[in-house]
C-alpha cells in the first residue's frame, strides 16, 4: 500500500482550520507564525512559499520577514528577539540554512522554547529526551503522524532507523522508542546493514543516497518510510528504490508526496500547539 | 576477563588528584563539590558517604549540606540557588530521591547547567542529544570509561542496551552511538529479547532484575556491562548471572565493584570539568 503523506497533510490542515474557525467564533485571533528568511537561496525561497501556502489553508497567519544576506548577526538576533517578545506571534521559524558568515546556533538560541515550532532548541531536544511535553522536530513528527494515522502497530515492533541526524534520525528513533518499539539506529559506519534492515518491521530511511534501499534490504510486509530527498536527472526521488520495494512492503511512502508534505503539516500542528498552550 | 570498575575508579581518582596538585602548585584553589542531602534515607546517606570519600581521595573539596526532610520547597531551592551563585562552588549535587512532598524536577532546575555535575538538567540532556560539550550523566560516563580504558572497540560494533531510563539506558545508548556503534535499545515491551541480545558485541544490562541475563542471552566473546543493583538474600548482585556468563563473555563487570564505583569516579571527573571550564 502506498501512503501519500500529501493526502494526510491535507487532512491535518483541514482539521487545524476547523479548530481555528472555532477559536475565531469565540472572538479569539488566529494563530500566528513568523518566518524569518535571510538571503535568496532558491530552495529556501521555495520551502518558505510552501509554508506560507500551508498557513493559508490552515487559517494560520503567516508573516514572512525577508532579510538581506548581508545582515549582521546582531541585527538578525534583534529581529528574532523582537518577534520573541511579540505576544501576537505564537511561533517563530528561522529558515535554514543561513547565508555564510551567520551563526545559526546563536540565532536559533534567541527563539524561546515556547515559540520554537521547529523543535530545534536545546531545550526542546532535552524535553524529547526526557519524554516531556514540548515541540517535536517537524519531520519526525510528520513520520509519526503517518504511522499513527495509517494504523501501524508500533509497540513491541522492531524499528530500524537508518540515519542519526539531529533533525530526523535521532528524534524519530526516540519517538518510536516512546511508542515502545525496539529501536535500532544504524549509520554509515554500521556493518551488515542489509541483515539489520531485513529484520525491521518498520524501516525509516534517512540516508541521503538515491535508491540505496533495494528489495534485499526489506522484509516482506515491512513498513517503509522514505525520508530521502535526492535529485537524479532533474527528478526527485527517495533513498528507497520505490518500484522494487513497493511490491514487498506492506506500506511505503513515495518521494515526492510522502514525508515532505508531512513536515510542513507538522509545522502547522506545532504552531497551533504554540497558540493553544497560551490559551 | 573480569573488569573491576573499582580498580579503574581508583586510577581515575589518582589522576584527578595529580591534576589538582598541579593547580594547587600554581596557587589555585581546589575544585569544590557541594552535596545537598535532604532527609535520612539510609541508602542516600551511604551514597553521600561514598561521594565524600571519593572527593577526599581526588583532592576535591566536598561540603555536605544535610537538611531536614521537613524543609519547604522554597527553602530548599533558596539553598540551591545560593550554592549556584557561590563562585567557590564548582559542582552541585542534589542527592536523590528527595523525601516525599518535595518536587525534584523543580529543585534540580535551580542548578545551572554549568554546575550540574550529575548531568540531569534538561539543558545537559539536550547537549548530549546534539553531541555538544556538557556534563554527561555519571553512570553512562562511567560505563564509557570502562569500555575505553579496557580497549573495547566500539565503532561499527553491535551494541544492545537493555533498559531505556533517563539515568542510564538512554544516555549510554546515545554515547555508544556517538562512538559509532550500531545501537539497539530494548525494554520490557521488546519481543524476542534473547535473539536480539545474542547478536550483541557489547551488551549493556540495566533492567533491575537479579540474574535475568543468563548465558543463552550472550554471544561468545561479547562484552557485558552489568548495571544492575539488586539485593538477594541480603547480598548485592547484578542483572547478569555472573557465574554463568563470565565464561562466555570476553569482558564482564561484576556487581559489586563494577559499574557502581565508576559512577562515583565520573562524578569526580565532572566536578573537575566544572572547575576547569572556569579556568
Amino acid at each position: 500500500m502506498v501512503v501519500y503523506g500529501s493526502e494526510i497533510a491535507k487532512s491535518i490542515k483541514e482539521e487545524i482550520a476547523l479548530k481555528v474557525s472555532g477559536y475565531l467564533d469565540k472572538g479569539l485571533r488566529k494563530p500566528k507564525l513568523k518566518v524569518i528568511l535571510v538571503g535568496d537561496n532558491p530552495a529556501s525561497l521555495s520551502y518558505v512559499k510552501g509554508k506560507v501556502k500551508a498557513c493559508e489553508v490552515s487559517l494560520i497567519d503567516c508573516e514572512v520577514v525577508h532579510l538581506s544576506k548581508d545582515i549582521s548577526q546582531d541585527d538578525l538576533e534583534d529581529i528574532i528577539l523582537k518577534a520573541d517578545q511579540d505576544e501576537t506571534v505564537d511561533g517563530i521559524l528561522l529558515q535554514l540554512p543561513l547565508p555564510e558568515g551567520l551563526n545559526e546556533r546563536s540565532a536559533l538560541s534567541k527563539i524561546s522554547p515556547q515559540k520554537d515550532v521547529d523543535g530545534l532548541s536545546v531545550d526542546n531536544k532535552g524535553k524529547l529526551f526526557i519524554k516531556e511535553d514540548g515541540f517535536r522536530p517537524c519531520t519526525p513528527l510528520g513520520i509519526m503522524e503517518i504511522l499513527k494515522r495509517s494504523g501501524v502497530k508500533i509497540a513491541s515492533k522492531n524499528a530500524v532507523v537508518i540515519g542519526r541526524s539531529q533533525l530526523v534520525g535521532l528524534p524519530v528513533a526516540k519517538m518510536l522508542l516512546d511508542e515502545n518499539a525496539t529501536v535500532t539506529i544504524c549509520h554509515s559506519k554500521s556493518e551488515d546493514l542489509k541483515s539489520i534492515c531485513q529484520k525491521a518491521d518498520i524501516l525509516i530511511v534517512a540516508i541521503g543516497k538515491a535508491k540505496f534501499i533495494t528489495s534485499d534490504y526489506v522484509k516482506k510486509g515491512a513498513v517503509v518510510i522514505d525520508v530521502g530527498v535526492n535529485r537524479v536527472d532533474g527528478k526527485l526521488c527517495g533513498d528507497v528504490d520505490f518500484e522494487e520495494v513497493k511490491g514487498i512492503a506492506s506500506l511505503i511512502t513515495p518521494v515526492p508526496k510522502g514525508v515532505g508534505p508531512m513536515t510542513i503539516a507538522s509545522l502547522m500542528l506545532n504552531t497551533l500547539k504554540a497558540y493553544e498552550d497560551k490559551l
